[in-house]
């Protein structure tokens, strides 16, 4: 019956999960509701009322759902269910498992994470989760480490690549990221009335800041190291006390390790922008602490993971290569949170962490954020350690902007 | 006749020639000759020895023409003519021209460059070409801006990687260029008798110099910048008194430009070790005046070329970046040429230019190129002009090795 693609509804829906996952839809109580709130895709929840038992159907359409300007190829629903099986080859607990694809659809069904939060919405929440260091470390050292040159053989590794090239997703990144929120003539940005000056001073009008932008958008573009999920914020982030669960991975492609992980810091500065103009002195700790965990750990992860599955001879031999190939990682990585951290605060897509506050609260916020923004994009080698990251928080902090 | 894969041979290429090109195969004195004398393909020339028109036909078999355990896929026949036909569109004068491509046969047919000599043989005959200079960097400032993210449309430049894609080839590359010289558990490398113990010191035991090599391994492996020809050494290069052909580039695949620009410059001082032993003092000074215009010709028409093209918006607006990027080419082009210099001493693939040589002057080339291979890889950021290159050639001449 669904031979050829079409677009599945809330009715359609039961009769396509009754055909390919009958044993879930046996119950006559089975219900179907669309809870998809994203930009791109349809996502239904499926659940035999009787048994409790429930999945999540997730659809791509050739257009985004929110527009239909935006073409999109639904092959990101193909790159999505391979990255998160390959993905869960490597840390099976930190990603949802996935039950089936069907090309022809450009569907596939996974594990319900129903009862896991958005991080994004925790953290404006002020919640705090004592384990995510750990857990987000692990998902990047792993996916990152197993997926580059150091571990792969590397003609599997450009085999892959070619698999996973993602021409579409990634001008997304390339244009919101790396090019609008640096020019004023994008009609795309949004600046937040009061900011106008600083966001021209700082970012429109700052030629060394472009330099060193075009560079970071240069490593995205061709350096072509390992699959990275390619949009790893609190958004794309399940979280419960205890367990994390990392989703959507339809930008993965290859690209420099540093991208993902700048991206977990980025947006943990998010929230503690939001900690620092809320005086919520608790949450700001925490927030701290844990991205001084985030860089220490990660770099541990790093070579632990690099120790236990390199195959490549000077990978094994060279210890003076590790620490050199950590270092422009973490380069990367402080290059790579600057920019996502400016594109927040002016470029199309906002974050809830800021735009939930008000007034000058909103403006500092944001002011807060473009600051460290470009410390990090125009000095990336300077940060190598988690303290390096604390220690600019602090001082800016103190600074009146 | 053609429809399935076959090798050809003498005989059935001109049955093949007169179904492909019938236009050239009228006349009754058609002839064939197998000419090939590279170590991977099957190269015929088909003569109509009435009119003298000639065309050249190359195709590839599944495994290496010089042995049947070296397994290669013939789509390096389609990377070859895909190649060839995009570097003609940019520089038409500087390839030959394709007459036809057959994907079943895995086998295309060119334009005949009978009357000109391969450079490393000229090379070897002490014969000097004022344009050379000219021509080798008009071809590596055109093919290699105008394939890179500068110029080419992002999703555009995503489409071609895949399609240059090229695991095989760049797994000869990786082993016999990035691995193999530098340990000396290789039965491949084959090292001159009477150079052993620097060879072990300077390439097998310097371990500071693995660091590097293994950082521009990685660069080799990762860094998806251009189209480049990933074997342009003077063996691939066809020439006359005014005309330079490139020709072979079937390890063409997406990398760093410097490897290509690195690869020239090491081809250069392999002519000139065996100009300094020979002591040709009017062949050094040529040499040592072409280097020179090399680099400084490239990095000329390099800005030129991205001024004329560049689509990206940084590109046109941002000087600066213009230059911090042209800087690291030229950094990846020593440290690149350092590895060609070294793996064509030590390694499986040898150069004429040195084999050529006899006794204690073959040593001391030897020994000259190694030294300087290893300033290029260890210091590689100081090579950012021409003359830089010249005072290393200088001093070194002068040590005593």
């Amino acid at each position: 019956m669904f031979s050829t693609y079409q677009l599945l509804n809330e009715e359609t829906v039961l009769a396509y999960v009754k055909e390919k996952l009958p044993e879930l839809a046996t119950g006559s109580h089975v219900s179907v509701k669309e809870i998809g709130d994203g930009n791109l895709n349809y996502v239904y929840r499926i659940k035999d009322e009787g048994t409790g038992q429930s999945i999540i159907l997730k659809q791509a359409g050739d257009t985004a759902r929110i527009s239909d300007e935006f073409k999109l190829s639904p092959d990101r629903n193909r790159i999505e269910t391979e990255a998160l099986t390959l993905q869960g080859s490597f840390v099976p607990d930190l990603v949802p498992t996935i039950y089936f694809f069907d090309e022809v659809m450009n569907c596939c069904a996974m594990e319900d994470l129903g009862d896991f939060q958005i991080m994004r919405q925790a953290l404006v929440e002020h919640r705090t989760f004592p384990q995510f260091a750990d857990h987000i470390t692990t998902f990047m050292a792993e996916t990152l480490v197993r997926t580059s040159d150091v571990v792969m053989p590397h003609k599997d590794k450009k085999e892959q690549l070619k698999r996973f090239v993602n021409p579409e997703l990634c001008e997304i990144s390339e244009d919101l990221v790396f090019t609008e929120p640096y020019y004023n003539n994008f009609t795309r940005n949004e600046v937040t009335p009061g900011n106008e000056a600083f966001v021209a001073e700082h970012l429109y009008q700052n030629t060394e800041l472009h330099t060193h932008v075009a560079k970071l958008k240069y490593t995205f573009l061709t350096k072509s190291e390992s699959l990275i999920h390619g949009d790893l914020h609190t958004g794309s982030i399940f979280i419960k006390e205890d367990e994390t669960k990392v989703i959507d991975p339809e930008f993965a492609f290859y690209g420099p390790m540093g991208y993902d992980i700048g991206n977990v810091v980025a947006n943990l500065i998010f929230a503690w922008a939001n900690g620092v103009v809320r005086k919520d002195r608790s949450f700001v700790d925490w927030i701290e602490k844990t991205l001084v965990e985030v860089v220490d750990q990660f770099k541990e992860k790093f070579v632990a993971t690099w120790k236990n599955h390199a195959v490549e001879p000077f990978a094994i031999q060279n210890e003076a290569f590790t620490t050199a190939y950590l270092e422009d990682v973490l380069k990367d990585t402080a290059g790579m949170a600057g920019l996502e951290m400016n594109r927040r605060i002016v470029g199309l897509a906002k974050v809830k962490d800021i735009t939930i506050l008000d007034g000058e609260a909103r403006l500092r916020a944001e002011r807060l954020v473009m600051t460290l923004a470009n410390r990090f994009i125009l000095n990336s080698s300077a940060y190598q350690t988690g303290d390096s990251y604390l220690k600019a928080l602090h001082e800016v902090k103190e600074l009146q902007l």
